[in-house]
């Protein structure tokens, strides 16, 4: 691969302390070897790469390319038919008795092959590639038995073999409780078992839990962990989203690299994760859809330098929300998030939710993933609500400009 | 153009007296001409098509192409840095001073030359195209003189030249009053004479206003309805977004097309709405930007017959919406449209709100304007959050099917 530079552009470099873009006006960003060799103002351009190729690319802007760190895209069936029984006014009782809920979408995990999995979810990450994403992190949790978990973690390995994108996968075994079984069984009998199966298989990046009434409390949360560390595995949480029932401080005392939904997170959990050091993963596309009125504590992660980071949290049920930079308009509109921690939670904080080092930031030594947008100014991004400005990705250095 | 039938399809044809898709399995639809030539199950289609070339297009769904029926994509500057002052905590005030508001969209609209404002308005149209729309509303509003109301009515003319799209122009010279101005003297010495002017050029196919404390109260909006009705012009009308002020009701006693917003609509206005057989045009992009809380009374609508559409209201200010797939979202999860009232309002209701009677249904004698959807089911449609299905658009018969 050609070493090159582009010019003529204003750069997002998000190497920023507290907020900002760490905007560079009439910058220039030199690619060698697949990685960030150079960024800063053009006129100051090391001499040493004048001899590279060009790339002028017309006063767009440039950011480090998106990272969506928290979906669900493997998965089997279909919602859709849930979503409009519910409109024509059914109660959840006649959407369960006709199939709906999570338990669908389990069943048909469970029946769909590898293969079938693999075709929808690749409809899924191009969509998101085509957004400017170069990292899409995704769980298990639709299998809750051990051969659909570990074919569902292979399926999102796979995306990565056949798509210019890094996946990132999360063993969620723990996300609900399979009908008719006790949590307790469940997770010791079936959940644990398949994480050392599913690590064992290389094909765990990081364990997560949904903490919630409806899922699993924080005991059961807690030996989930305790296997994670013994395993040498980074653990996140789903907590506070519906209730707030104590995960988000256990989380930060495992660690946590990052703490998602939040909305019920109280100022000692805020605190807890920031000790810690966890990112706060805000998830707008479910708090739309499922009509929430309890919003993340925006402010408190702001006053104990708490990083968010934004994600779609794609799934069939509470967040079929396929654009990341929605996402971004939703946290800006929803949670009043500015657009600049907006895009800082679509790349160095979304990053940090995944533990990734070599990303999420325009700087030298980092992977060359970039994108390219048709915009005037990086609050366009967050502004425009379902428009896709991308004019171009640059993917580990590779890329199609003229 | 060859004639040709589509075969392995679902056609939701919104051929429906009440509710519903006018759903056809395994339909056949036959076009010849550009036009639609029969529609129906692909076991009943008549020997006389037999000959015809055929599509199969693998189970799909095939819908009628989309129509946005309120939009305002011709405009000049960008009010990004608008969005992230406020979100940064900017007063109103702040931001005016700063040359935000209306006043720096006119300004910028005034001074951008026809080439520019094209250029920009046809990306949105593209953006709109690619998901299945075939006809555009485009309203001025932005120019609030004569040269400039003229300039942009040309340009939305000239999108229809550039893409293949049909555009239905509004004149919306009593969108604000300009500064400094006295709001009677803009009326009756500006906005008048250039509706006179636009017509005279053939720019005009409807006449709308906003009535609204802010904006004109209904004696002003009158006076235009009154010229409208002199040369012939259907009328539309912005009314009860902010308040009620009595414009449905006015609307309505002028026949028109569309009463567009409509939250703050009372039963007295939905039942002038029904008498006058006005549809309700529905904006949720503007009700999910502003922060509004008084949602549009579906239930009346429903209760009265009104037909209700739904549109993006594409605009740089309370808007910037440039999805129609996703304002079907979020009818259905702001304000619980079902997913067939949500299809029902960007085809059929969309097209009657436009005065059209070609297109919006798949029915025989229609302009074969459809949309071939990569879905399992109509619901779908609404029910993704910032996903584009689209496979295929056929316009006016023209496509680029395998
Ligand atoms: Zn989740
Ligand atoms: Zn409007």
């Amino acid at each position: 691969m050609q070493d090159y530079a582009l010019h003529d552009i204003n750069a997002a470099t998000m190497q920023v302390a507290s907020g900002g873009y760490g905007l560079i006006e009439d910058a220039a960003v030199v690619v060698a070897g697949g990685k960030i060799a150079w960024v800063g103002k053009r006129a100051d351009q090391p001499a040493q790469f004048a001899g590279l190729a060009i790339h002028k690319l017309g006063g767009r802007l440039v950011t480090p390319a998106l990272i969506d760190c928290h979906t669900h895209i493997v998965y089997g069936g279909n919602r859709a038919r849930e979503f409009e029984m519910r409109l024509n006014g059914a109660s959840y009782e006649e959407v369960a008795r006709a199939g709906g809920g999570i338990a669908s979408t389990v069943s048909a995990t469970r029946s769909e092959s590898q293969a079938e999995l693999l075709k929808k979810a690749l409809v899924k990450a191009d969509a998101l590639i085509a957004q400017g994403v170069a990292v899409i992190e995704v769980k298990s949790g639709y299998g809750l038995d051990r051969d659909s978990e570990l074919k569902m973690l292979r399926v999102a390995r796979q995306i990565a073999q056949h798509r210019p994108v890094r996946v990132k996968t999360t063993f969620l075994g723990a996300h609900a409780v399979p009908k008719g079984m006790n949590p307790d069984a469940y997770i010791d009998d079936i959940c644990i078992p398949t994480l050392e199966a599913a690590h064992a298989e290389g094909l765990v990046d990081a364990v997560d839990g949904f903490c919630e009434g409806i899922a699993f409390d924080t005991a059961q949360i807690e030996r989930v962990f305790q296997k994670a560390q013994a395993l040498g595995l980074p653990v996140k949480l789903h907590s506070d989203q519906l209730s707030n029932i104590g995960g988000t401080p256990l989380a930060a005392r495992y660690g946590a690299l990052s703490v998602d939904h939040v909305e019920y997170a109280d100022e000692m959990g805020v605190e807890a994760m920031a000790a810690a050091g966890s990112v706060a993963v805000i998830l707008p596309g479910a708090f739309y859809t499922i009509h929430e009125t309890q919003k993340p504590p925006i402010a408190a992660f702001r006053k104990h330098n708490v990083p968010m980071a934004v994600a779609t949290d794609w799934n069939p049920g509470s967040s079929p929300l396929g654009s990341l930079l929605l996402a971004m308009n939703m946290g800006c509109t929803l949670f009043a998030l500015t657009p600049a921690e907006a895009l800082a939670g679509t790349t160095s904080n979304a990053a940090r939710a995944l533990g990734l080092i070599d990303c999420g930031m325009i700087a030298a030594g980092m992977r060359a993933d970039l994108a390219v947008w048709d915009v005037e100014e990086p609050g366009e991004l967050s502004y425009g609500i379902g428009i896709n400005p991308l004019h171009a990705r640059i993917y580990g250095g590779q890329h199609e400009l003229a």
